[in-house]
Protein backbone atom coordinates (compact mmCIF):
# COMPACT_ATOMS: atom_id res chain seq x y z
CA UNK A 1 0.00 0.00 0.00
CA UNK A 2 1.16 3.55 -0.67
CA UNK A 3 2.78 5.36 1.79
CA UNK A 4 -0.13 8.28 1.71
CA UNK A 5 -2.50 5.29 1.91
CA UNK A 6 -1.17 4.02 4.71
CA UNK A 7 -1.73 7.21 6.79
CA UNK A 8 -4.75 7.75 5.74
CA UNK A 9 -5.87 4.10 6.50
CA UNK A 10 -4.09 4.84 10.32
CA UNK A 11 -6.32 8.07 10.80
CA UNK A 12 -9.37 6.31 9.73
CA UNK A 13 -8.78 3.01 11.95
CA UNK A 14 -7.83 5.35 14.79
CA UNK A 15 -10.41 7.99 14.14
CA UNK A 16 -7.61 10.40 15.19
CA UNK A 17 -4.81 12.23 14.64
CA UNK A 18 -2.65 11.27 17.28
CA UNK A 19 0.72 9.54 17.91
CA UNK A 20 2.43 8.11 20.50
CA UNK A 21 5.55 8.22 21.58
CA UNK A 22 7.32 4.84 22.54
CA UNK A 23 10.53 7.08 24.85
CA UNK A 24 10.93 4.42 27.43
CA UNK A 25 13.12 5.71 30.23
CA UNK A 26 14.30 2.91 32.39
CA UNK A 27 14.66 5.20 35.31
CA UNK A 28 11.28 6.70 35.09
CA UNK A 29 9.20 2.94 34.22
CA UNK A 30 6.53 1.78 36.51
CA UNK A 31 7.80 0.39 39.34
CA UNK A 32 6.42 -3.13 38.53
CA UNK A 33 8.12 -2.99 34.98
CA UNK A 34 11.58 -2.48 36.11
CA UNK A 35 12.24 -6.27 37.39
CA UNK A 36 10.71 -7.60 33.94
CA UNK A 37 13.49 -8.83 31.90
CA UNK A 38 12.62 -7.07 28.79
CA UNK A 39 11.30 -3.81 30.47
CA UNK A 40 11.01 -1.37 27.60
CA UNK A 41 9.38 -4.07 26.14
CA UNK A 42 6.92 -4.74 28.69
CA UNK A 43 6.55 -0.79 28.98
CA UNK A 44 5.81 -0.71 25.44
CA UNK A 45 3.56 -3.64 25.39
CA UNK A 46 1.15 -1.56 27.69
CA UNK A 47 1.12 1.32 26.53
CA UNK A 48 0.46 -0.42 23.05
CA UNK A 49 -2.62 -2.45 24.83
CA UNK A 50 -3.63 1.27 26.64
CA UNK A 51 -4.16 3.05 23.15
CA UNK A 52 -4.38 0.42 20.21
CA UNK A 53 -7.62 1.48 19.10
CA UNK A 54 -7.23 5.22 19.40
CA UNK A 55 -3.33 5.91 18.22
CA UNK A 56 -2.81 7.12 14.56
CA UNK A 57 0.88 6.04 14.75
CA UNK A 58 3.56 4.66 17.69
CA UNK A 59 6.70 6.70 17.47
CA UNK A 60 9.94 4.91 19.23
CA UNK A 61 12.82 7.28 19.93
CA UNK A 62 15.37 5.03 19.17
CA UNK A 63 18.17 7.05 20.68
CA UNK A 64 16.34 5.50 23.94
CA UNK A 65 16.76 1.60 22.98
CA UNK A 66 20.45 2.25 21.47
CA UNK A 67 21.87 3.79 24.33
CA UNK A 68 21.46 0.91 26.33
CA UNK A 69 21.76 -1.57 23.54
CA UNK A 70 18.30 -2.61 23.03
CA UNK A 71 17.67 -3.28 19.93
CA UNK A 72 16.24 -6.23 20.36
CA UNK A 73 13.20 -4.78 22.65
CA UNK A 74 12.76 -1.79 20.23
CA UNK A 75 12.34 -4.49 17.24
CA UNK A 76 9.94 -6.57 19.54
CA UNK A 77 7.79 -3.70 20.42
CA UNK A 78 7.73 -2.66 16.48
CA UNK A 79 6.05 -6.09 15.82
CA UNK A 80 3.94 -6.12 19.09
CA UNK A 81 2.54 -2.95 17.28
CA UNK A 82 1.95 -5.03 13.73
CA UNK A 83 -0.01 -7.17 16.22
CA UNK A 84 -2.15 -5.15 18.31
CA UNK A 85 -2.97 -2.45 16.04
CA UNK A 86 -1.94 -3.19 12.33
CA UNK A 87 -3.10 0.10 11.22
CA UNK A 88 -1.33 2.28 13.11
CA UNK A 89 1.82 3.84 11.82
CA UNK A 90 5.22 3.16 13.27
CA UNK A 91 7.69 5.86 12.72
CA UNK A 92 11.47 5.39 13.36
CA UNK A 93 12.50 8.79 15.29
CA UNK A 94 16.02 8.65 14.24
CA UNK A 95 17.08 11.65 12.62
CA UNK A 96 19.21 9.80 10.30
CA UNK A 97 21.46 11.80 7.58
CA UNK A 98 24.35 11.00 5.16
CA UNK A 99 25.79 10.76 2.32
CA UNK A 100 24.06 8.51 -0.50
CA UNK A 101 25.30 4.73 0.45
CA UNK A 102 25.27 5.14 3.98
CA UNK A 103 21.74 6.83 3.80
CA UNK A 104 20.86 3.74 1.64
CA UNK A 105 22.42 1.86 4.71
CA UNK A 106 19.82 3.53 7.34
CA UNK A 107 16.82 3.14 4.68
CA UNK A 108 17.43 -0.81 5.16
CA UNK A 109 17.94 -0.52 9.22
CA UNK A 110 14.72 1.93 9.24
CA UNK A 111 12.51 0.37 6.85
CA UNK A 112 13.76 -3.75 6.86
CA UNK A 113 15.46 -4.28 9.82
CA UNK A 114 12.81 -2.43 12.01
CA UNK A 115 10.01 -2.60 9.22
CA UNK A 116 9.10 0.83 10.01
CA UNK A 117 6.75 2.44 7.68
CA UNK A 118 8.57 6.43 8.02
CA UNK A 119 11.86 7.04 9.46
CA UNK A 120 12.83 10.80 10.64
CA UNK A 121 15.66 12.41 8.23
CA UNK A 122 17.61 15.91 8.81
CA UNK A 123 18.01 17.85 5.76
CA UNK A 124 21.57 19.47 6.24
CA UNK A 125 23.42 17.27 4.20
CA UNK A 126 21.43 17.49 1.13
CA UNK A 127 19.30 15.56 -1.43
CA UNK A 128 21.68 13.00 -2.10
CA UNK A 129 21.31 12.34 1.74
CA UNK A 130 17.15 13.01 1.74
CA UNK A 131 16.39 10.91 -1.33
CA UNK A 132 17.40 7.17 0.15
CA UNK A 133 14.53 7.42 2.15
CA UNK A 134 12.14 8.46 -0.38
CA UNK A 135 12.87 5.46 -2.88
CA UNK A 136 10.36 3.11 -1.87
CA UNK A 137 6.66 4.46 -2.46
CA UNK A 138 5.09 2.29 0.70
CA UNK A 139 7.05 3.97 3.00
CA UNK A 140 8.24 7.67 4.34
CA UNK A 141 10.65 10.02 5.45
CA UNK A 142 9.87 12.90 7.76
CA UNK A 143 12.06 15.36 7.28
CA UNK A 144 12.95 18.06 9.56
CA UNK A 145 11.79 21.20 9.17
CA UNK A 146 10.93 23.79 12.02
CA UNK A 147 12.14 20.98 14.77
CA UNK A 148 10.31 22.19 18.52
CA UNK A 149 13.53 22.58 20.29
CA UNK A 150 14.64 25.99 21.36
CA UNK A 151 17.82 25.44 19.39
CA UNK A 152 16.00 25.29 16.02
CA UNK A 153 16.48 28.95 15.86
CA UNK A 154 20.06 28.88 15.55
CA UNK A 155 20.02 27.69 12.20
CA UNK A 156 16.42 27.23 11.22
CA UNK A 157 15.46 30.59 11.37
CA UNK A 158 18.32 31.88 9.78
CA UNK A 159 17.15 34.47 6.71
CA UNK A 160 17.96 33.84 3.39
CA UNK A 161 17.08 36.57 0.73
CA UNK A 162 14.17 37.63 3.31
CA UNK A 163 13.18 33.62 3.85
CA UNK A 164 13.98 31.45 6.35
CA UNK A 165 15.97 27.92 6.41
CA UNK A 166 13.39 26.11 7.27
CA UNK A 167 11.32 27.83 4.61
CA UNK A 168 13.64 26.75 2.15
CA UNK A 169 14.28 22.98 3.42
CA UNK A 170 10.09 22.72 3.37
CA UNK A 171 10.36 23.94 -0.43
CA UNK A 172 13.12 21.90 -1.55
CA UNK A 173 11.11 19.29 -0.42
CA UNK A 174 7.75 19.41 -1.46
CA UNK A 175 9.14 21.19 -5.13
CA UNK A 176 11.75 17.72 -5.80
CA UNK A 177 11.72 15.30 -3.40
CA UNK A 178 7.86 14.55 -2.99
CA UNK A 179 7.12 12.28 -6.46
CA UNK A 180 6.00 9.24 -4.24
CA UNK A 181 3.58 11.37 -1.55
CA UNK A 182 5.56 9.96 0.90
CA UNK A 183 7.17 13.12 2.30
CA UNK A 184 6.13 14.88 5.56
CA UNK A 185 7.28 17.43 7.63
CA UNK A 186 8.51 18.14 11.42
CA UNK A 187 7.23 20.96 12.52
CA UNK A 188 7.11 21.71 16.41
CA UNK A 189 4.14 22.84 18.10
CA UNK A 190 5.79 25.11 20.23
CA UNK A 191 6.20 27.71 17.05
CA UNK A 192 2.84 28.35 15.95
CA UNK A 193 3.67 31.53 14.05
CA UNK A 194 6.25 29.40 11.76
CA UNK A 195 3.96 26.55 11.18
CA UNK A 196 1.20 28.76 10.31
CA UNK A 197 3.52 29.95 7.48
CA UNK A 198 4.20 26.82 6.70
CA UNK A 199 0.52 25.39 6.09
CA UNK A 200 -0.07 28.37 4.04
CA UNK A 201 2.80 27.21 1.36
CA UNK A 202 2.39 23.57 1.35
CA UNK A 203 -1.72 23.26 1.94
CA UNK A 204 -1.54 19.51 1.05
CA UNK A 205 2.14 18.34 3.03
CA UNK A 206 1.33 16.52 6.32
CA UNK A 207 3.41 17.90 9.12
CA UNK A 208 4.68 15.30 12.15
CA UNK A 209 4.40 17.43 15.30
CA UNK A 210 5.85 17.03 18.27
CA UNK A 211 6.30 19.42 21.16
CA UNK A 212 2.72 19.62 23.03
CA UNK A 213 2.92 18.71 26.41
CA UNK A 214 6.74 18.18 28.18
CA UNK A 215 7.85 20.76 25.77
CA UNK A 216 5.48 23.56 25.91
CA UNK A 217 3.20 24.04 23.24
CA UNK A 218 -0.14 24.83 23.19
CA UNK A 219 -2.41 22.31 21.50
CA UNK A 220 -5.32 25.08 20.20
CA UNK A 221 -2.76 27.19 18.97
CA UNK A 222 -1.22 24.64 16.94
CA UNK A 223 -4.07 23.17 15.05
CA UNK A 224 -5.42 26.27 14.75
CA UNK A 225 -2.00 26.90 13.01
CA UNK A 226 -1.45 23.84 11.47
CA UNK A 227 -4.51 21.84 10.24
CA UNK A 228 -5.71 22.19 6.74
CA UNK A 229 -8.83 22.59 5.04
CA UNK A 230 -10.18 19.27 5.33
CA UNK A 231 -9.21 19.48 9.51
CA UNK A 232 -6.37 17.11 8.96
CA UNK A 233 -2.25 17.24 7.98
CA UNK A 234 -0.87 16.63 11.10
CA UNK A 235 -0.10 13.67 13.00
CA UNK A 236 0.15 15.27 16.61
CA UNK A 237 2.78 13.67 18.61
CA UNK A 238 3.22 13.10 22.52
CA UNK A 239 5.72 10.87 24.44
CA UNK A 240 5.89 12.28 28.49
CA UNK A 241 2.51 13.41 28.46
CA UNK A 242 1.21 9.64 27.95
CA UNK A 243 3.54 7.55 28.55
CA UNK A 244 4.58 8.75 31.98
CA UNK A 245 0.75 9.84 32.72
CA UNK A 246 -0.65 8.92 36.55
CA UNK A 247 2.14 5.95 37.77
CA UNK A 248 2.10 4.71 34.55
CA UNK A 249 -1.11 2.14 35.11
CA UNK A 250 -3.07 1.31 31.37
CA UNK A 251 -6.06 3.10 33.06
CA UNK A 252 -4.20 6.51 33.24
CA UNK A 253 -2.11 6.02 30.00
CA UNK A 254 -5.42 5.11 28.23
CA UNK A 255 -6.75 8.16 30.02
CA UNK A 256 -4.50 10.65 28.50
CA UNK A 257 -3.85 9.66 25.17
CA UNK A 258 -7.88 9.70 24.73
CA UNK A 259 -7.72 13.31 26.08
CA UNK A 260 -5.62 14.25 23.79
CA UNK A 261 -7.53 12.63 20.80
CA UNK A 262 -10.50 13.86 21.57
CA UNK A 263 -8.90 17.51 22.66
CA UNK A 264 -7.84 17.37 18.99
CA UNK A 265 -10.95 16.26 17.40
CA UNK A 266 -12.82 19.18 18.68
CA UNK A 267 -11.34 21.73 16.85
CA UNK A 268 -10.84 19.96 13.79
CA UNK B 1 43.02 12.21 29.33
CA UNK B 2 41.42 15.55 27.85
CA UNK B 3 40.19 14.70 24.42
CA UNK B 4 42.67 17.40 22.78
CA UNK B 5 45.78 15.74 23.97
CA UNK B 6 44.58 12.40 23.09
CA UNK B 7 44.46 13.98 19.38
CA UNK B 8 48.16 15.13 19.86
CA UNK B 9 49.05 11.51 21.31
CA UNK B 10 47.10 9.55 18.56
CA UNK B 11 48.58 12.18 15.89
CA UNK B 12 52.52 11.33 17.66
CA UNK B 13 51.88 7.70 18.01
CA UNK B 14 51.26 7.08 14.18
CA UNK B 15 53.27 9.76 13.03
CA UNK B 16 50.43 11.23 10.87
CA UNK B 17 47.08 12.58 10.16
CA UNK B 18 45.38 8.70 8.80
CA UNK B 19 42.07 8.17 9.94
CA UNK B 20 40.90 4.77 8.44
CA UNK B 21 37.29 4.75 7.80
CA UNK B 22 35.75 1.06 9.43
CA UNK B 23 32.71 0.55 6.73
CA UNK B 24 32.39 -3.07 5.89
CA UNK B 25 29.88 -3.84 3.47
CA UNK B 26 28.80 -7.64 3.61
CA UNK B 27 28.63 -7.79 -0.20
CA UNK B 28 32.53 -6.54 -0.99
CA UNK B 29 34.46 -8.46 2.09
CA UNK B 30 37.00 -10.50 0.84
CA UNK B 31 36.03 -14.00 0.35
CA UNK B 32 37.55 -15.95 2.81
CA UNK B 33 36.02 -13.59 4.97
CA UNK B 34 32.08 -14.34 4.28
CA UNK B 35 31.67 -17.43 5.62
CA UNK B 36 33.12 -16.02 8.96
CA UNK B 37 30.70 -16.26 12.00
CA UNK B 38 31.37 -12.59 12.60
CA UNK B 39 32.39 -11.44 9.01
CA UNK B 40 32.15 -7.16 10.26
CA UNK B 41 34.33 -8.02 13.08
CA UNK B 42 37.09 -10.16 11.16
CA UNK B 43 37.28 -7.99 8.13
CA UNK B 44 38.07 -5.24 10.62
CA UNK B 45 40.68 -7.09 12.96
CA UNK B 46 42.16 -7.92 9.43
CA UNK B 47 42.24 -3.37 8.84
CA UNK B 48 43.60 -3.07 12.06
CA UNK B 49 46.08 -5.81 12.37
CA UNK B 50 47.26 -3.98 9.10
CA UNK B 51 47.30 -0.29 10.21
CA UNK B 52 47.67 -0.51 13.91
CA UNK B 53 50.81 1.43 14.32
CA UNK B 54 50.46 4.23 10.79
CA UNK B 55 46.69 5.02 12.06
CA UNK B 56 46.08 7.95 14.20
CA UNK B 57 42.25 7.38 14.27
CA UNK B 58 39.40 4.72 13.34
CA UNK B 59 36.11 5.63 11.52
CA UNK B 60 33.75 3.19 12.10
CA UNK B 61 30.05 4.38 10.32
CA UNK B 62 27.18 2.83 12.29
CA UNK B 63 24.75 2.50 9.33
CA UNK B 64 26.68 -0.71 8.56
CA UNK B 65 26.65 -2.63 11.80
CA UNK B 66 22.93 -0.98 11.76
CA UNK B 67 21.48 -2.26 8.84
CA UNK B 68 22.24 -5.58 9.47
CA UNK B 69 21.98 -5.62 13.54
CA UNK B 70 25.52 -6.21 13.55
CA UNK B 71 25.82 -3.62 16.83
CA UNK B 72 27.84 -6.35 18.99
CA UNK B 73 30.22 -6.35 15.96
CA UNK B 74 30.88 -3.06 15.97
CA UNK B 75 31.71 -3.02 20.03
CA UNK B 76 33.80 -5.96 19.53
CA UNK B 77 35.76 -3.65 16.72
CA UNK B 78 36.31 -0.51 19.07
CA UNK B 79 37.44 -2.84 21.86
CA UNK B 80 40.19 -4.54 19.11
CA UNK B 81 41.31 -1.10 18.26
CA UNK B 82 41.77 -0.60 22.05
CA UNK B 83 43.65 -3.74 22.47
CA UNK B 84 45.94 -3.51 19.32
CA UNK B 85 46.09 0.36 19.13
CA UNK B 86 46.03 1.74 22.37
CA UNK B 87 46.68 5.67 20.98
CA UNK B 88 44.10 5.45 18.11
CA UNK B 89 41.28 7.50 18.35
CA UNK B 90 37.52 5.69 17.65
CA UNK B 91 35.53 7.91 15.96
CA UNK B 92 32.07 7.07 15.74
CA UNK B 93 30.58 8.19 12.22
CA UNK B 94 26.93 8.42 13.46
CA UNK B 95 25.58 11.85 12.23
CA UNK B 96 23.39 12.37 15.81
CA UNK B 97 20.94 14.78 16.15
CA UNK B 98 17.91 15.80 18.21
CA UNK B 99 16.45 17.46 21.37
CA UNK B 100 18.36 17.97 24.72
CA UNK B 101 17.09 14.71 26.85
CA UNK B 102 16.88 12.38 23.41
CA UNK B 103 21.13 14.12 22.44
CA UNK B 104 22.15 13.09 25.97
CA UNK B 105 20.99 9.21 25.47
CA UNK B 106 22.53 9.66 22.13
CA UNK B 107 25.79 10.12 23.98
CA UNK B 108 25.57 7.64 26.20
CA UNK B 109 24.92 5.38 23.01
CA UNK B 110 28.49 6.68 21.38
CA UNK B 111 30.44 7.33 24.40
CA UNK B 112 29.75 4.29 27.23
CA UNK B 113 28.33 1.77 24.99
CA UNK B 114 30.31 2.32 22.50
CA UNK B 115 33.32 4.31 24.01
CA UNK B 116 34.08 6.32 21.62
CA UNK B 117 36.42 9.07 21.90
CA UNK B 118 34.24 11.54 19.14
CA UNK B 119 31.35 11.03 17.67
CA UNK B 120 29.58 13.57 14.45
CA UNK B 121 26.95 15.32 15.09
CA UNK B 122 24.22 17.31 13.27
CA UNK B 123 24.43 20.61 13.14
CA UNK B 124 20.48 21.57 11.98
CA UNK B 125 18.68 21.36 15.32
CA UNK B 126 20.85 24.16 17.23
CA UNK B 127 22.94 24.44 20.84
CA UNK B 128 21.06 22.24 22.79
CA UNK B 129 20.95 19.39 20.08
CA UNK B 130 24.93 19.47 20.14
CA UNK B 131 25.85 20.47 23.81
CA UNK B 132 25.28 17.02 24.93
CA UNK B 133 28.02 15.72 22.76
CA UNK B 134 30.49 18.25 24.45
CA UNK B 135 29.70 18.34 27.94
CA UNK B 136 32.61 15.88 28.31
CA UNK B 137 36.07 16.83 28.59
CA UNK B 138 37.59 13.43 27.46
CA UNK B 139 35.10 13.31 24.53
CA UNK B 140 34.86 14.73 21.22
CA UNK B 141 31.74 16.02 19.12
CA UNK B 142 33.05 16.63 15.34
CA UNK B 143 29.91 18.80 13.86
CA UNK B 144 28.95 19.03 10.12
CA UNK B 145 30.31 21.68 8.72
CA UNK B 146 30.44 21.60 5.01
CA UNK B 147 30.14 18.14 3.71
CA UNK B 148 31.62 15.93 0.87
CA UNK B 149 28.32 14.96 -0.60
CA UNK B 150 27.11 16.53 -3.71
CA UNK B 151 23.58 17.42 -1.71
CA UNK B 152 25.78 19.68 0.65
CA UNK B 153 25.10 22.41 -1.92
CA UNK B 154 21.80 22.21 -1.26
CA UNK B 155 21.73 23.96 2.12
CA UNK B 156 25.05 24.53 3.61
CA UNK B 157 26.29 26.93 0.91
CA UNK B 158 22.96 29.45 1.13
CA UNK B 159 24.12 33.10 2.05
CA UNK B 160 22.85 34.86 4.98
CA UNK B 161 23.67 38.32 4.47
CA UNK B 162 26.43 37.19 2.14
CA UNK B 163 27.87 34.58 4.73
CA UNK B 164 26.86 30.93 3.55
CA UNK B 165 25.21 28.60 6.45
CA UNK B 166 28.25 26.91 6.56
CA UNK B 167 30.46 29.44 7.61
CA UNK B 168 27.96 30.68 10.57
CA UNK B 169 27.65 26.69 11.68
CA UNK B 170 31.41 26.69 12.35
CA UNK B 171 31.93 30.34 13.69
CA UNK B 172 28.47 29.17 16.06
CA UNK B 173 30.69 26.11 17.36
CA UNK B 174 33.66 27.67 17.33
CA UNK B 175 32.85 31.15 19.53
CA UNK B 176 30.40 29.29 21.88
CA UNK B 177 30.27 25.57 22.17
CA UNK B 178 33.97 24.95 22.32
CA UNK B 179 35.03 25.39 25.86
CA UNK B 180 36.63 22.03 26.37
CA UNK B 181 38.60 22.17 23.03
CA UNK B 182 36.85 18.84 21.92
CA UNK B 183 34.94 20.46 19.03
CA UNK B 184 35.89 19.51 15.34
CA UNK B 185 34.43 20.32 11.99
CA UNK B 186 33.85 17.57 9.72
CA UNK B 187 34.80 19.34 6.02
CA UNK B 188 34.92 17.21 2.96
CA UNK B 189 37.98 17.38 0.85
CA UNK B 190 35.72 17.80 -2.55
CA UNK B 191 35.35 21.29 -1.67
CA UNK B 192 38.86 22.74 -1.41
CA UNK B 193 37.87 26.16 -1.27
CA UNK B 194 35.36 26.30 1.16
CA UNK B 195 37.94 24.62 3.30
CA UNK B 196 40.58 27.05 2.53
CA UNK B 197 37.79 29.95 3.78
CA UNK B 198 37.00 27.79 7.42
CA UNK B 199 40.93 27.25 7.88
CA UNK B 200 41.14 31.30 7.43
CA UNK B 201 38.54 31.96 9.53
CA UNK B 202 39.73 29.02 12.31
CA UNK B 203 43.52 28.69 12.41
CA UNK B 204 43.01 26.18 15.63
CA UNK B 205 39.92 24.22 14.73
CA UNK B 206 40.71 20.61 13.40
CA UNK B 207 38.95 18.85 10.76
CA UNK B 208 37.67 15.81 9.86
CA UNK B 209 38.11 15.41 6.45
CA UNK B 210 36.54 12.56 3.92
CA UNK B 211 35.90 12.54 0.93
CA UNK B 212 39.75 11.31 -0.46
CA UNK B 213 39.59 8.82 -2.95
CA UNK B 214 35.95 7.32 -3.80
CA UNK B 215 34.31 10.52 -3.57
CA UNK B 216 36.64 12.17 -6.11
CA UNK B 217 38.37 14.80 -3.43
CA UNK B 218 42.23 15.79 -4.73
CA UNK B 219 44.51 15.35 -1.97
CA UNK B 220 47.34 18.15 -2.83
CA UNK B 221 44.51 20.68 -2.98
CA UNK B 222 42.77 19.53 0.15
CA UNK B 223 46.30 19.64 2.12
CA UNK B 224 47.20 23.35 0.35
CA UNK B 225 43.63 24.28 1.84
CA UNK B 226 43.50 22.87 5.32
CA UNK B 227 46.66 22.36 6.64
CA UNK B 228 47.54 25.21 9.85
CA UNK B 229 50.80 26.67 10.11
CA UNK B 230 51.82 23.79 12.53
CA UNK B 231 51.20 21.31 9.44
CA UNK B 232 47.98 19.67 11.39
CA UNK B 233 44.50 20.47 11.95
CA UNK B 234 43.72 17.69 9.82
CA UNK B 235 42.66 14.12 9.99
CA UNK B 236 42.33 12.83 6.55
CA UNK B 237 39.76 10.23 6.36
CA UNK B 238 39.96 7.28 3.62
CA UNK B 239 37.68 4.32 3.65
CA UNK B 240 37.09 2.23 0.54
CA UNK B 241 40.18 3.24 -0.75
CA UNK B 242 42.15 1.81 2.00
CA UNK B 243 39.47 -1.27 3.39
CA UNK B 244 38.99 -2.38 -0.12
CA UNK B 245 42.30 -1.93 -1.88
CA UNK B 246 43.53 -5.30 -3.74
CA UNK B 247 41.38 -7.91 -2.79
CA UNK B 248 40.80 -6.93 0.25
CA UNK B 249 44.41 -8.93 1.37
CA UNK B 250 46.39 -7.33 4.87
CA UNK B 251 49.20 -5.91 2.33
CA UNK B 252 47.27 -4.44 -0.31
CA UNK B 253 45.19 -2.34 2.79
CA UNK B 254 48.41 -1.73 4.50
CA UNK B 255 49.92 -1.03 1.43
CA UNK B 256 47.30 1.47 0.48
CA UNK B 257 46.92 3.44 4.20
CA UNK B 258 50.86 3.78 4.16
CA UNK B 259 50.94 5.38 0.92
CA UNK B 260 48.19 7.80 1.64
CA UNK B 261 50.23 8.28 5.07
CA UNK B 262 53.33 9.20 3.45
CA UNK B 263 51.69 11.28 0.63
CA UNK B 264 50.07 13.38 3.36
CA UNK B 265 53.51 13.36 5.11
CA UNK B 266 55.58 14.55 2.29
CA UNK B 267 53.28 18.06 2.08
CA UNK B 268 53.11 19.06 5.49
Amino acid sequence: MMFAERLRQAQIASNGLLCVGLDPDLDKLPADLRADPRPLLAFNRRIIDATWDIAAAYKPQIAFYSALGLEDELAASIRYVRERAPAALVILDAKRSDIGNTARAYAVEAFERYGADAVTVNPYMGSDSVLPFLARPDRGAILLCRTSNPGARDFQDLLVDGVPLFRLVAERAAARWNQHQNLMLVVGATFPKEMAELRRAHPALWFLVPGIGAQGGDLDSTLAAGLNSRGDGLLISSSRGIIYAGAGESAAIRGAAEELRTAINRRR
